[in-house]
């Protein structure tokens, strides 16, 4: 197939591009390398030191003789560049995962506010037209979050998979039963930024007919795949600061350099989690099996099982005696809240989560032990305050 | 009260502003332009000669010696101007009417659905971030629109105001209640960037308890108001061209110059009407009415009465003897429609709708006719299809 993938510099979208091109995809990376100017302006690095995008996509060319074709595309600002790719490139599968992707960075200030929202938005809206202007029938595949519908308290309930079926009343009468999206509940900018996400698919799924699955993943953790393990030049992201390391991965690389696991609040919010070779995995299953003509938007949950954040704390402290901080909680969140969430329906695709397990805590604890030395402390905490 | 008025060079927002001030507020207009430089790029102008924001201004301060203070900022794309000047000025209440509010002119184009989406969503972001940064407290009352939910055929039911009950079920098993937003299902990008505008206000509201009112307007008809009414100077718009003239309106400029009613499809759809003197008081009525502290989003219902497309124009036929034209419909709408709405909220607070007479569309007419001589025909067909 011919694929392109917008974020393909990324920390899910590199090791896609790898192992796509590896399967004999045609693959086109789009990055503007914002990811990276992030990391310039919050002053932090990965804790492993990734390559810039030519030396990786040459590095990957001198081992496997596959030629990784690439694009410096703003996709939130550059439409008509966006167009021109679309029609010449001709994809028949396109990856969009070229978004800010966190939490706390959206709320840093109401500059981040405003970058986050005015680039996620614009780049869907984007993508969309150029999709309907190149005629090119893509597939969009897009990764969302389960965090859209916010987490609540409930419990006996759970998330289901993008739609629910409704009976509305009002005033005590019945009215009518609808099949609804799942209603949004966000709980910061970036959250808030998938659900208006939801809502432009919506529409030009029902406008204009294109096909598109949106993919609301869990958090994801570990470093490396297969192919990004091939060679020091291909290394993979593995975030660790306040704003753009994920819980997890945080807790292994403090583990690894002797620094306490910071939990923030009481450590009973529970999340969903998948490995990031399980998100690739996923990933190529959603192109495998893009929705039928007239199909509205599918929307799958991409999660191998849910967890609480102290339980995962646990898990590590037995296995390497660290200590735990319970520090203030700068979220607005529930201190503690239950999470099921159905993934049916990329189980019937074949997925098969791995789960988590003291081996794999340990592979990932001993990988981060080798970068510990580019690790900077005082980049660990998570400092901007929700409200 | 101190009061700003986003949008308060256009065809609502002018007439609140005249309104406003002559009551004692203190008003400060806040407007690009943007509306005036649309009809530069589809080379239309409004019937009515309206003359420049700085001649308004100076003839309204003639006349009354009430002096509307001025700024030109482009709220998408100035967030710092806002910022500052909310800051400075101190609003008790903030009228956001700064968007693009047409439908037509939405679809015309990829870059027109960029715009709509990019300058509504931005704007809307900018002044609930400027909002909390500059600690204003303000209260903020935004033109929505009944078309966020799109327009079904299923008969005995009706849009409730913002929310609705809910039963979910999943699987035939019930699994929880819930008050909900009530779905949206908009059918052009104009009203997708109305709906992610209303996940937008339901975010700052929960996050940083911001007071929010939105209305949910039908199609205003009509174009002067007492105010507008004082001086040719104070001349207010009226819009007959296929992008920005709304369907009432058009009508009776049709039947104004001899032109057919141009009805496009069967007519049969139901929309919801208010004339503009009736808005100007809703929007009063919303503004001396602020949300309580922690009140989520009020969502009013702003409308007079529902009427179905046809029976306004067998209306207009009967007392004129004009022709009625059958086009082909542009859009991607229902042939017809149901439409009930509710306006309880409203009413309650003293709101007592002008309901459509032949008086009061004589009256138009009679208005209309003194300009017949600026319509130019050629600008009268929709022209943009919607896929």
């Amino acid at each position: 197939m011919r694929v392109i993938i917008l974020g393909g510099d990324g920390y899910i979208g590199w090791p896609l591009a790898l192992s796509l091109s590896k399967k004999g995809h045609s693959v086109m990376i789009v990055d503007n390398c914002m990811r990276r100017e992030v990391d310039l302006e919050l002053n932090v690095e990965s804790l492993t030191p990734i390559r810039t995008i030519e030396e990786r996509i040459n590095s990957w060319e001198n081992i496997t003789k596959i030629r990784l074709q690439y694009e410096n595309i703003n996709v939130a600002e550059e439409y008509l560049k966006i167009k021109n790719l679309f029609s010449e490139f001709r994809p028949d599968a396109i990856f969009h995962l070229a978004e800010f992707k966190s939490a706390p960075y959206s709320m840093r200030s109401a500059e981040h506010k405003i970058k986050t929202i005015g680039h996620n938005v614009n780049a869907a809206n984007n993508i969309l037209s150029a999709i309907i202007e190149s005629n090119c029938n893509s597939h969009l595949i897009h990764i969302g979050t389960m965090g859209v519908y916010g987490y609540n308290s409930q419990k006996n309930t759970f998330i289901p998979e993008g739609y629910i079926d409704v009976d509305m009343h009002y005033d005590n009468n019945f009215l009518e039963k609808k099949n609804i999206l799942y209603p949004f509940n966000p709980g910061s900018i970036y959250h808030l930024s998938k659900s208006l996400d939801n809502l432009i698919f919506q529409f030009y799924n029902k406008n204009d007919k294109i096909k598109i699955t949106d993919l609301h993943q869990g958090i994801v953790w570990g470093s490396q795949t297969t192919e990004t393990s091939m060679h020091d030049d291909l290394i993979n992201r593995f975030d660790y600061d306040g704003d753009y390391g994920t819980v997890l991965n945080r807790f292994i690389i403090e583990a690894a350099i002797n620094y306490p696991l910071t939990i923030h609040g009481t450590g009973e919010q529970t999340r969903a989690f998948i490995h990031l070779s399980d998100s690739i995995k996923c990933l190529e299953l959603a192109m495998s099996n893009p929705p039928n003509p007239n199909e509205r938007v599918r929307i799958f949950n991409q999660l191998s099982e849910t967890k609480s954040v102290i339980s995962l704390a646990k898990n590590i402290e037995r296995i390497t005696n660290c200590k735990i901080d319970f520090l203030d909680n700068p979220r607005n969140e529930a201190k503690k809240n239950e999470l099921e969430a159905k993934n049916d329906s990329l189980i019937k695709l074949g997925f098969e989560p791995k789960l988590l397990n003291d081996e794999m805590l340990e592979d990932l604890l001993n990988f981060a032990k080798i970068y510990s030395n580019r690790c900077n402390i005082d980049k660990i905490p998570s400092r901007p305050k929700w409200n």
